[in-house]
C-alpha cells in the first residue's frame, strides 16, 4: 500500500511529518468540495503557513506545482497519501478503557486505512469482555499472548501515569512491539529499538496561552513607551 | 502570577515552548520523589533529547547549572513555571461535550493553576443545564452572553468540524477572544488578532508510523545490500 519514502528523506523531521499529515488532511476536503487545483499559497493561507514553506515541504515529494497554476489537487493527495502510509497496514494495540481512551476509539480520525486498533485491554473486570468501538477488550494480563496472537507492533498507552511503566514493559517483553505511543504523564523507559513518543494533549494549550502572553506583553511595552513619548 | 518573558525571548519558538512545558512536567515529578538536584543529561536521558539541547533551552531562562553538579530542581522548577505561567488565569470556555470534550475536562493535567474552565457549551438540549466536572453547561446559543459575563478570552473546540466556524465566528464576534484551540477537523479562519490552534491528536501517531516505516526502509536497503555482497 505505502510508496517507498523518496531516498534522502527517510531523516525528513518530524514538524515537516506533521505538515505533510496536515497538507494530507486539507486536500481530502479540496477533494470532497471538488476543488481540482491549489497552489502554494492558498494553502499557506488556509493552514497559517507560509507559502515558500508549503512549496518546500512539497518538494520533498518531488511536487513543484505549475507556477501560476499551482498543484493538482488528486495527484497531491494520491502521492501524499503514499508517502505516509506504512509498507503494511499496522496493527495497534490501546491499553486503558478510561474516558481518553474510548474518545481515541470513537475518534472518526481513527478510521484510517494507514492503522488499524486489532484490540483494546484494560484490568478492570468489569470492562474486560466488553466491546468498544467494535473491539473485544482483553485484561492487560493477556496483553503478551494476544499481542502475538493479532500480530500487534505498536501499542497506545492510555492508562494511568503509575501503570505506565508496568504495561509497557509487558508489551516489549514479546520482542514484538516497534512504537508506543504514550498518552499517561508517565516519563516511560524502553530500549532502543522501540521509537516511544509522548503526547500531551495539552501541550498546545500551554504553547497557546505563551504566545497570547508574549503578544501580551509586547503590547504591554508598547503603551508604557507611548505614554512615556 | 506569571514572570515576565526574559527579554528578547518572547521569540520563542513553539517547539522550544514545547520542551520547556516537558521540562516542567518531569520536574514535578523530581520534587514529588524528592529528588534534590538533576543535570542536564539526566534529564535529557529522561526525555530522550541530547543534553546539549536541555542545556540552550535552559539558559534561555537564564539557568545554567553547576557544571559537574546540575541544576537545583526546585529552583528550576519555580522559573519554568513562572515562565510558562500567564499574567492572570486564563479563563476559558469548552465548546462541545462530545467524548473528547468530556476526556479533556476530566484529564487530570487540566487541572491548572494557570488557566480555568469556566464554563461549558453544547448545543444538546439534553445537555445543556447539566453539571460536566463541575462546570453548568449552557447552551451554545448563549455563548456570547457567557462570554462577557465570565470574562472568557480563551475557548476550546471539541464540536464536530461542520460547526467549528459557526462557533468560533459568534464567540470572536463578542471582540474577547484572544485565543483559540481546535480539536476538531475543520480548517478555520479568525481575524489576525486571535490566535487560532490546530491540535490533531492523531498526528503523533503518524508521526509514529512514518518513523517506523523510514526505519523499516533503511533495514530492508541494508538486508538487501548484505545479500548482494
Amino acid at each position: 500500500m505505502g510508496s517507498p519514502i523518496p531516498s534522502k528523506k527517510e531523516q525528513i523531521t518530524d514538524p515537516t511529518v506533521g505538515r505533510l499529515v496536515t497538507y494530507r488532511r486539507l486536500l481530502m476536503r479540496l477533494v470532497d468540495e471538488g476543488v481540482p487545483v491549489v497552489s502554494s499559497k492558498e494553502i499557506g493561507e488556509m493552514l497559517r503557513l507560509k507559502s515558500s514553506q508549503v512549496r518546500k515541504d512539497l518538494s520533498y515529494l518531488g511536487e513543484f506545482g505549475k507556477r501560476g497554476v499551482g498543484y493538482d489537487v488528486s495527484l497531491l493527495l494520491q502521492d501524499l497519501a503514499g508517502i505516509l502510509a506504512p509498507f503494511e497496514v499496522r496493527r495497534i494495540g490501546l491499553v486503558g478503557i478510561g474516558r481518553l481512551g474510548e474518545a481515541l476509539l470513537n475518534h472518526r480520525s481513527f478510521l484510517s486505512e494507514n492503522y488499524e486498533v486489532t484490540a483494546v485491554f484494560d484490568s478492570n473486570p468489569a470492562k474486560v469482555g466488553r466491546v468498544y468501538a467494535g473491539k473485544k477488550c482483553y485484561d492487560i494480563a493477556d496483553m503478551p499472548r494476544v499481542i502475538a496472537e493479532k500480530d500487534i507492533s505498536v501499542i497506545i498507552l492510555t492508562v494511568p501515569a503509575s501503570a505506565a511503566q508496568r504495561v509497557l514493559d509487558a508489551a516489549v517483553s514479546t520482542g514484538r512491539i516497534a512504537g508506543a505511543l504514550n498518552f499517561s504523564a508517565a516519563v516511560l523507559t524502553a530500549p532502543p529499538e522501540v521509537e516511544v513518543r509522548d503526547v500531551d494533549i495539552f501541550v498546545e494549550l500551554e504553547k497557546l496561552l505563551f504566545r497570547l502572553k508574549a503578544t501580551e506583553q509586547k503590547k504591554n511595552a508598547r503603551s508604557v513607551s507611548a505614554a512615556i513619548d
